[in-house]
């Protein structure tokens, strides 16, 4: 994504304009177009190189990097609470972010289709610019593609995130052990349900807000907090306990996995994480937020929010000693005031995530099968 | 895209079966479709870590980061010489490599069309995986996305590479200065050509095939040039001339800017310099190699190679001095035997690019304007 003035004769009409196949040429159209509305909004020093790539600065802490990317076919591009843009940036920020790397840059890939108004896409770059600017990760390079009215669905976004990870952190779907708790971080539902109100035209008093956002500063939160074991004397602070992740040379409450239950929702997550670690997990259905009105539209759609897509909240799975020091952690923030321990991992040759229901009876709560809920992110 | 076996009822039938919704759903049956089509081609340890992003060791040396994305919308999917698969690998590779950088690693985001052929998906995804290990650059992690049929065009690719680039090496596309020579690794237009020679069903002889290559290991050789410069006295080697890009201690033969010339073709590469340097180019157009069929099917589609996209040939700006040696080490390279000295920067406030033509006239050659090619890569 180059920056480069050209010397265009009249000025992008962003007010009326439509994205036309020239601006998808790599000619004097794409440039105006890069210009004028993508570096307008995302102008930082990376971008402005105006080369092929971006060249950024070495980490100022040493470690080892995360690489992650995802792909945003959202539909409909607009709705309560976000749009594709602003998710596009929390999504990836947040795959990143749960693996304990702190994110650090962002790549963004535009697949335009021909016909789109500027006027939309103006919008949804300024949101996505906006994300990243409260984030504090740059969208330092990108690309445009153009393709045919009726080849595409409007705008699709594909954001990669690099970040980095300190050498003595861990988080992994395979460190869950039997005896561990599980915790989320707020309501589930928000999300999914916010994008089928809009879709199914749901006329809700008040509409379902997706629950969109970057989780990083929360999970910076949960990382600090420390161990909670009975100090040792000074002689041996400096040795860390065995399996732990620890930091600074002090032991840090041990987090065995963290992960945003996005695509498939809190069921599928939870079950790619027993598979992972070779556990099962029990929960409590009576402990898992869910606001009124994602309950009444999934029972209005025929729809088990435990398997609708969440986009502001995270499953951790922490060491039984610890459980009590991150919950509070995650309270502490706006963004987990809602936390709440939900269930814990037990041994199960069968790797089943269980649910005891608020009736008193149990059930096995599967794999998503099938597709409840397309083109959610 | 994490690997979990979930225990299907059946493997999946690539031989005949269709994307659909559900494989985009984030529940069984996407994780079935990247265990047995992804995972199976591109498997590698960070792939294996099976979490929402890849944990990557430190780079071997140290140096600032150069991070690149591309999304790839070529149509048709498969051409001569290439497919939309390993295109997309080499894409990305060559926007890292063009910044001085050695592409370390790519993350892979697939936006697929619900009814597209497994079997398509199955070639495509070999393909990628072939080009990612022929030039040693894995890809780390993923992401998959399904939409409506109608609402894409088979499959959209986008890949973002990350590498790393010595401190001491800036190439740049404002670092041209009048006297620099403009080096061609080869011949220009056979990527485009491809695609039109396909898309309109042009029945040549020979097929055009596209040159979509790496260019990683020739830009290696091109890095790895001694300056030429007349030996210092012992005790001033470890002094570098000022302004240079030095390595190892070693004045380093001084290549300004590298570029791909790839949508709007080699005349949209060089405005961009110019542009960006602030310097004109004056071209001899009797010195740029195009093959005949290439020049054939231009005539007959009334296409200007200047314009046409290639995918694996690159222009280099060189300090005078330097430049022999630097065409030296192209020529000595399988990417770069037919290597050309194509003409050379000029002070112009103009910022044009302009050409000497074989029949002694003078041109300009202006920045694409409209859209020759579209969807070319």
């Amino acid at each position: 994504m180059s920056r480069i003035r050209t010397g265009y004769v009249r000025p992008l009409d962003i007010k009326h304009g439509h994205v036309d196949m020239t601006h998808g040429s790599g000619g004097r159209a794409m440039a105006q177009l890069i210009e004028e509305l993508f570096a307008r909004h995302f102008d930082n020093e990376f971008l402005r190189q105006g080369n092929d790539g971006a060249v950024l600065p070495a980490p100022t802490f040493s470690g080892r990097l995360v690489m992650a990317t995802d792909a945003h076919v959202v539909s409909p591009l607009f709705f309560p609470g976000g749009d594709i843009g602003c998710l596009s940036v929390h999504g990836t920020i947040n795959d990143v972010a749960v693996m304990g790397a702190t994110p650090l840059w962002l790549a963004a890939s535009f697949i335009l289709e021909e016909g789109f108004p500027l006027a939309d896409l103006d919008r949804i770059v300024a949101s996505m610019a906006r994300a990243s600017s409260v984030a504090g990760v740059p969208v330092v390079t990108g690309d445009t593609k153009v393709v045919e009215a009726g080849k595409a669905d409007g705008v699709f976004i594909t954001t990669t995130g690099v970040g980095v990870l300190p050498d003595d952190l861990t988080l992994s779907g395979d460190r869950a052990r039997p005896g561990d708790v599980v915790l989320l971080s707020g309501s589930i539902g928000e999300h999914g349900m916010a994008i089928m109100a809009t879709r199914e035209n749901l006329g809700f008093a008040s509409p379902i807000v997706s629950d969109t956002a970057a989780l990083h500063g929360l999970i910076a939160a949960m990382l600090a907090t420390d161990a909670d074991t009975i100090e040792p004397p000074r002689s041996l602070r400096s040795l860390p306990p065995q399996g732990a992740n620890v930091g600074l040379g002090r032991p840090r409450a041990d987090i065995r996995c963290l992960r945003d239950p996005t695509r498939g929702g809190l069921a599928t997550t939870l079950n790619e994480i027993a598979r992972q670690s070779g556990v099962g997990v029990m929960l409590d259905e009576t402990a898992i937020p869910v606001n009124g009105e994602v309950a009444a539209a999934c029972e209005f759609l025929g729809l088990d929010p435990l398997y609708v897509a969440n986009e502001g909240k995270l499953v951790a799975i922490v060491a039984p000693a610890d459980a009590d020091a991150v919950l509070a952690a995650l309270r502490a923030h706006p963004l987990g005031a809602r936390a709440a321990k939900i269930g814990e991992v037990i041994a199960d040759d069968h790797h089943f995530v269980q649910m005891t229901t608020g009736l008193g009876g149990r059930r096995i709560v599967d794999w998503l099968t099938g597709d409840q809920l397309p083109r959610i992110c």
